[in-house]
């Protein structure tokens, strides 16, 4: 296992970080690094805003779900999927442009996910941690306010940068046998791999807490799909002008 | 700059491919390098299909619009959003589930996306080339039929690996100050910066292509957006049970 492939193993969500500032250069470089992922025909479909005023970290943090993480991390950066730039520019070079296509919806959100990841790996190469804050789409459109984001500009995930101040475990994933399925998706043998899962975690939930939290990944999962998760994205979504055409 | 980020730096499609094959154990490293990548409430919201079949690498190949490297490259993986597992594992543990919301579309091909990146970085540091094949979406149904994808599961990409057989320059990127903004989106210099990247990829362009390709970022993108890309996406994905409610 070569060093970098061990980093990428090692990863761990951090929500707990010590004072240590990132030097602004390494923050820049950070996401450049980001910038070198693959993009969709080289539309470069993000934006990342780094959020510094503290009156907006503590509200993020708020709509985010009580995150105070967010607050009180290093930095605080905000991935937008960004349709505007690049349309803009289309249309300022001579074309009618179509806005608002599902595929655009996609190619923004995919694109704005490998450049920050690039910019976790980055990140933790330099013996930073992170955390990926997907609770700023609990209250999307106030965050979309705050950063006073255009039209054709979605904020997809926030992510909390600092030098680590907790080195918790690394969670089990999935079995690579239920990911890795060869030639068709055949999911014959998921159930009992998803099981077997709900065993290792369960495991782990339990030596984690000393036996309190007594859960499984299955049980975990229930609250996700029950309580129609962010009901709101559709409508958000539209508004912002990914009408999903 | 420490050799992941100088690694990340180096990113470049590869599109030939010597005939060297890939260990399969290495293989399933990479896959569960992309495994560790963080996800939303620990869904693992993916499956990755490796189409080993001669016949379908060529199906596909002609399906994403010609591009033969499908067929000839060590190894071609497909990256599904998969909702299925996930939302059948909370309803064995008792749960009624919704399903099709649009958040789960986003959840799905965020988990899939910062996936795909850890095994596209793994695959690098261990001297491999890569291409991400968006093209699969062109026929994304014949795709999903060829693959055997059952409902909520969606192809989002494709990936292309294999050792090198060629160097292709690194593209430039956009200035890093048209994508890191404090505080606020503020817009207003990114005309001014669009411009000068206009300058550099033309100047990239030409040179690579002994004067040939005298084009800018602006000109290249203005297909894109006029042909109204790939229109039957919606349609597709609500058939997939990814219905956007």
């Amino acid at each position: 296992m070569n060093p970098t492939i061990e980093l990428l193993k090692s990863h761990r969500s951090i929500r707990k970080f010590t004072d240590q500032k990132i030097p602004p250069e390494l923050l820049r470089e950070l996401i450049r690094a980001g910038q070198c992922a693959a993009s969709s025909n080289h539309v470069q479909a993000y934006s990342v805003i780094h959020v510094i005023d503290p009156d907006n970290r503590r509200r993020i943090a708020e709509l985010a779900g009580g995150q105070d993480y967010i607050a009180e991390c290093a930095d605080f950066l905000v991935f937008c999927a960004d349709m505007r730039r690049s349309t803009d520019a289309a249309e300022r070079a001579g074309a009618e442009v179509t806005r608002g296509m599902t595929e655009q919806l996609l190619v923004a959100t995919i694109d704005a996910s490998l450049m920050a990841q690039n910019v976790a790996i980055a990140a933790e190469s330099e013996g930073l941690g992170l955390c990926y804050i997907g609770g700023i789409r609990n209250n999307p459109a106030e965050v979309s306010e705050i950063l006073k984001l255009p039209e054709h500009v979605y904020p997809v995930f926030g992510m909390c940068l600092g030098y680590p101040d907790q080195t918790p475990e690394i969670k089990p994933r999935l079995p690579v046998e239920a990911i890795l399925r060869q030639d068709y998706y055949a999911d014959t043998r998921d159930e009992e791999l998803v099981a077997g899962f709900d065993r290792t975690m369960n495991e782990y939930y339990r030596l984690r807490t000393g036996g309190n939290k007594d859960t499984t990944w299955s049980e975990q999962l229930k609250p996700l799909f029950t309580a129609k998760l962010r009901p709101h994205m559709r409508e958000f979504l539209r508004k912002c002008g990914f009408e999903m055409k």
